[in-house]
């Protein structure tokens, strides 16, 4: 049997069937048009699914549960998106929505909360305790403790990129001011190199702006690798931005494993091993083994196989 | 039947008997001599155990468990303290050495975990999940999940005063800079509050410190209350301090209950109300149902109580 995992995010409804294994078989991906009406939203997440069938050539009574990962606040057990300011969703009844276009057990989840479920399912399976956390446009978690998503008591925890490091610090879209989100995400990074680009004309990352035609998360990164001063300082800093929360998070829960994912995961053991090594430096657990913190492996399979995930472990709960 | 708590701390040993419905009966208070090799403060932890019941006059037959709540680097499942700072011990099998002079089942917890188990018991229990801080000479703290301890994988994790909401802010004792226990603790509203009188000589907090013969975490809050400009500022930003902190811990675990313990718990609502309105304002959770914060019940007995507690748990699932 298959079930069918849907990553709804502002800007793409990603989606895919998934098998028993958790291994993606067939994918689609179409733009959300974020500030639609939901019921529209829903009715094409519908007709992702029946299309996926349709190009994978199996009949929709093969896809046991659908899965959903959607962003904000979400009541997983009503199947309701309380609120979304991505989506512009209030109140919205996606499950039972859902469910009118298509007669299939539907489940809605977090979207942060089931890409932390897909990949401690497929990469970390077996931990007691696994937090993985993704450094992208924002900075997003997810916390799985005994193999359940930690979602505490009103379902919307594990807001780890909404913890401040900095008080009085940089503003966060959240309303509060020096978040590890705004210091440790790709927006943050676009920031933190603009300035220093700004103050040293001669730094290379002007030519790779140029290059790519813009300033991105990339910039700084070309630019220090290929031995510019400067961009060296921006990544050094950012990554010391990274630890700072990695080891904020390790002191609370002590996972067994931390996962890095996000676009910025990208840059793999350039970013794992200096990031590693200062949280090695600050844990305050000295004598007990330590968490093992990754890169993510999924990259941006995640969503779609973590909310399948969730979908298939509610059905067997059910 | 009877279980004992004994609350292990750096300066005394506070023991007490404990009936089923952890209500202390009898307790007692010996000075720790931290300094001494820790088969000696053992043996004070056993002869405690039996004086009390010697002063309560029931047989030492009627204690069902021991309960010990230590600081430091424990491992609960082997009764073994792996480091203290506080107690001078490495890899002290202090429930082997406790077994060898009273033989009655001993568990070992850490003390902030056992204080938070105690005021759960007492005061949350049934909650989903609940947050124990306390702020006293450091930010310690404890959570307990569906009923359990949650001490992450290595037994060491909830240690929430060691998160940085400041980086490269004031020197922590555990060597990182910016944690939460340099601004929120009582060590820390001390150090404030020096500041503040070393550049306000007109402060009514000089004439409270000198009353009291030291600035102490009285001093800002005696003389903000009487009306001082000064010393309010000093008490309206450790309120911001404290603020920054529970939030951030909201955030991550939106627990249905948070309490406050620690000597500053004392100020009551004068603390909670100022406090609960900054945390208010600044979570993240603005559709779903709030954490409700308190001010914990037990204060001082709560490392008594839940380390009896902890025993009482750990011989029923045994």
């Amino acid at each position: 049997m298959y079930y069918a995992g849907i990553d709804l995010g502002g800007t793409n409804i990603a989606a895919g069937i998934v098998d028993d294994d958790g291994k993606i078989i067939e994918s689609m991906s179409i733009p959300t048009g974020a500030q639609r009406n939901f019921h529209e939203i829903v009715c094409d997440m519908a007709e992702l699914v029946k299309n996926l069938c349709q190009k994978k050539q199996i009949s929709i009574d093969e896809i046991r549960a659908v899965g959903i990962g959607c962003p904000g606040s979400i009541d997983s057990e009503k199947g309701v998106c309380e609120y979304s300011n991505n989506l512009n969703m209030c109140h919205a009844d996606i499950t039972g929505e859902f469910r009118k276009i298509l007669d299939i057990p539907v489940y809605l989840e977090n979207d942060a909360n089931a890409a932390a479920l897909g990949e401690y399912e497929i990469n970390a399976k077996g931990s007691k305790s696994f937090v993985f956390v993704t450094l992208g446009t924002g900075v997003g978690g997810g916390v799985i403790i005994n193999g359940e998503i930690f979602r505490g008591f009103n379902g919307v925890g594990a807001e780890l990129g909404h913890t401040v490091i900095n008080v009085d610090g940089e503003k966060c879209t959240c309303g509060r001011k020096g978040c590890w989100e705004a210091y440790a995400s790709v927006t943050a990074l676009i920031r933190q190199t603009k300035a220093a680009m700004e103050k040293h004309p001669e730094s290379s990352m002007h030519k790779f702006a140029q290059e790519e035609g813009k300033i991105s998360g990339l910039t700084s990164f070309l630019a220090a690798k290929e031995g510019d001063k400067y961009a060296n300082q921006v990544v050094q800093k950012y990554f010391e931005y990274i630890a700072e929360g990695i080891t904020n998070i390790i002191n609370i829960f002590q996972p067994e494993k931390l996962a890095i994912g996000g676009s910025i995961s990208k840059e793999g053991d350039y970013l794992l091993k200096p990031v590693s090594a200062m949280v090695e430096r600050d844990d305050y657990n000295k004598y007990m083994p330590k968490a093992k913190i990754e890169i993510a492996k999924l990259f941006g399979d995640a969503g779609i196989i973590g909310a399948a995930i969730a979908a298939k472990n509610a059905l067997n709960r059910d």
